[in-house]
């Protein structure tokens, strides 16, 4: 009845963050959560989007998409089916949202960084994966243009915390951390937990996929989930340091 | 420093639950909560969608959408845009998970049941009324089905829960409940609840809107949240009776 | 042989018109004609579309639509499917310009106005209701913007006649006034007249739906209409006092 | 203050009907009024659209379309901009009803006839001139599906009747049979006739582009447009013979 | 087991150019490969594209087409799928970069010129017709900006050499000029020429359509091709004169 | 005057072949040349289009795609786009032709083989080294198919011969093998050759981006891309071995 992969129930896949993975962007990070691979980069243009004009703040975005064959079978590309699909939509603005909370937009001036989530290959988690490699990927980005004298101070005021996330569920009643394919899939209760790096809440997403879950099971799936976004925490100061 | 229309911090807007408000649907309620004004009709039609067909289950869906002057100011519609936006996907789905928590697919029979929840005046706490209201259209429809023998069993096993959702939030670090679009762009911390009748968690999505919160205040903002989906299950049974 | 509704041959269903049905719109108009219940909104909106800068002229405009299940079964959204459909074209366009034909474009400035016209329920007639109301929604939207001093000139001289639209049909060779559904798809000749208070044309718009008809017709027709048009004008003249 | 061709107000431009244009189609006519220009082509396939299957009636309808610079100004294609502008879709509804008032679908059998309206060269009346044109294409498919023994019955029971359109319009006060350009674009009321050659309407579509008309005026346009509709039908018939 | 239309087979179809066709355009040219037929127009405006604004050079490009029934059997509108397929793509882009070619983007100013090639009946190398055809209007375009003093300099520096196109494919082993459409469907290989007047390529594009082709028959292949657009470019000299 | 990184005219840049780079898809190739970097997978569903049923024939297709910030500055998304570019369309279906020339679409039954090139990083030449890659994808797609019994016969006989590509182009008047970004956009000549790996050709294109080239010009491109692919076809066929 142990886990797919034999991990303990509050136990992180292996996770790899590589950075600079690709030459071109201002920052790039290949995050690994296992077998998910999700390819972060994070591409500086000044100035900021027209609504936004004038107001002296910057702006963060994101959009997070799958490579058609990421998955076991294949899916249509968007771009062919001309649209963008719900769920995609729906974890671009989560991710976007979650980075805004780590970057003071004053600080940034009026540029524009855009946080492009690539899914290579998904094995479950790629948003919270895509998170706690975005992050990385900002910070690289913003360390490039307090390099090139584009922010007003430094680097630090303006990624004035850390953002990472993790996925945590209730499969055969057990509460467990950072959910692969096979156990998200037969999850009762499935939730996306981002936090900073000082154990605050970004964001807290619980969905009972298949039922309802009560007030302890909420409590148990959050203290998972902080603990995984600490552990993610240290993993990203590591890497950049 | 009160609330703008000087509720308690713990109060909900008046509520009303009109039943059979237009002719043509199985279920329509005109749903408000406080000058927030949604439509919400349940279309049941034969069949399933290709994908579920010969599985025996039924298929619940909503849809959500916004007149363009809903809100203060027009907003252009998604047809002549030629997309849906990521806001109303989003909603779209968060409405539809939640009342697929409340109905036994099985107990359907290989029927669907479209839930259309049309904003026709909004003031903060729209998808968390269309939720609470589209239950109440749910139940007229499964029981509409009854009367023509459509199910397998009474509506009370299709229909085997209650489901009803509000809005909570910090607001000058005050938790508040049932949010007004004033208190929505102001809060804090904004999070929408999904309980079943009985207090149970269907769905939790918190957000720091700006900024963080922690554990103490989720803590209170789930407090006031399954208290104001307690009255408003009981509000829902009064209209169903 | 006689009506649906028991009405005699030149007689309008009960037709009601509630200003300010909504709180956010300029001018907003719930109007009903028998069971068919139109939301009309008027949005103003300074500038006009670029393609008309520079001229000293405003702008009206108009887009159509309808709820899902509006009907007897439920259409798919227009949004959804990505593209605005012929007859959903083709109502915007006709309530555009009958409005047009009310309004001095010069008197209005280069201001923008938008009538969304939202069918909530539909019996028949659903463009004439449209029109009919929109006529008071814009009413209210340019004394609105009279009060605020956006108009040269007082309101009269911006809205400066009345214009109202009714259906006329012929059923089992019968010319019958304001067709409701039932009739409409049985019907051998449909028209759409759109009149002045002073009983001037704007529009005429007749099909033969399932044949072809004669001048003798045709005549008929059209004095059923203005006579019909001519009942409504002074509804809305009631309304607006 | 003649006219711009110097034509008399009851005159028809020169009107050339070119059967067989293309060697392609079943039906192929190249229609000039004056320099207006279309290309009219009749497909048939077999079979009909899903929803008339089984009915044993076929189908007939029409799709309108302008070259980029079949205008003096060029106008993006619709294809690149990815929808069908509302001119467009209410010009092919017209044409394809006009047509199905001239033809037994029962006698079609299960069979669907599109009829294809290219614009060439666009100098006024290009609806109309389509509807003319049409006509004459239809013919000779269904006289191309006699042939092949694809009908039920001889093609005259298909066709049973001609269908022929025109434009008329008021100018500085005078009614004028056949607008070209420089006269539509300076008319006070436009319409557009379409009629069967027994003299008949199938529909009527008057507007008050830069005003209102009255009854004397609208019976006035409707003389000229049923003895245009008269001389067109006459030229049909030469065409075909 | 010659050629359908007993041509030699380095013997082009009977070519016609017949220039001013449309009224309208600064440019046009029906052009004619046998049944193949192409309209193809110029049409001048002042201004470039945002990208190349202030570059002090001026914009050819093109777009290509085909009407639904130009072929044996009926194709979708582009417009009505809402979308501009691959093929369409390809050919117009080839188009665009082959009349560049010819023309002296700096002569030209910052305008722009737009070749729309329309194909009104197809029968094999409709693209090479397009471009041998649109070199004429493009010219006739150039001719009638000099005449207004929009260029810099004479026509003959903006045009500076001309551009002509034909097919060239293998048909059961035998190398053959000029392809009509039955050749095109059962040829080896393909391939499509464009060269200047003075003999020079522009594009060469070859394919194996079911199978390859070795050095000896590409050979083959461009011999006949150079000699083709050798022809076809007197013909055009002598249609411009 | 040499090249950017030092080759001589007729040098590949380092090419790497990294099988099995992704778990899911039956066959998965990450190809490298020098710093252009694609992701090709081969995805094997049974059955074929719809066109294509009871032909008994298999089906070959490709999709060409570039992740946004594979380029030094970020593209938009042409998911978002809502439509897929010419350039997308034109190399998407240069893919398909080139590998359908490797394989017998007879042994592969009715089944279908869809060939996702996704560029993770551009340097020039990303088309060629999605070719390149591809066949190798394909082949494992094909081995696998084999071991599962969906062939019918060997793989050797479905794929019946290598198929590689590469581009060449005449810069400064030199012609250069397999040309680096920096080379591309300075290229008088741009050529892409795909070969068999018994030297055939497959597709020649050749465009004189910024002028027009000659025979002698035309076959100095050809025998360096003739040999570039010879070589490629012994690192596709050691790589697997």
């Amino acid at each position: 009845m142990g886990r797919p992969d034999g991990r303990a129930p509050d136990e992180l896949r292996p996770v790899t963050l590589t950075r600079q993975w690709s030459i071109h962007p201002e920052g790039s990070v290949l995050v690994e959560f296992g077998a998910t691979r999700v390819l972060c980069t994070a591409s500086v243009t000044e100035g900021v989007p027209r609504w936004r004009k004038g107001s002296g703040l910057g702006w963060v975005t994101s959009e997070y998409s799958m490579l058609p064959r990421a998955t076991t079978t294949r899916s249509d590309r968007e771009s062919i089916k001309g649209r963008v699909g719900g769920r995609t939509h729906e974890i671009s603005r989560l991710i976007g949202r979650s980075l805004r909370a780590c970057i003071d937009l004053k600080a940034l001036g009026e540029n524009s960084i855009v946080l492009d989530c690539d899914v290579l290959q998904a094995d479950g988690g790629t948003r919270t994966a895509a998170i706690t490699g975005a992050y990385v990927a900002l910070h690289d980005a913003v360390t490039w243009m307090a390099k090139r004298g584009l922010l007003a101070g430094k680097p630090g005021d303006a990624v004035h915390r850390s953002v990472a996330a993790v996925s945590v569920g209730v499969i055969n009643g057990q509460p467990r951390l950072d959910l692969c394919y096979d156990e998200d899939v037969t999850a009762e209760v499935d939730m996306n937990i981002v936090c900073t790096g000082a154990g605050d809440f970004v964001e807290v997403q619980g969905t009972g996929e298949s039922g309802v879950f009560d007030r302890a099971q909420l409590d148990a799936l959050l203290d998972l989930g902080v603990a995984g976004c600490g552990k993610l925490a240290e993993l990203q100061q590591a890497a950049l340091s």
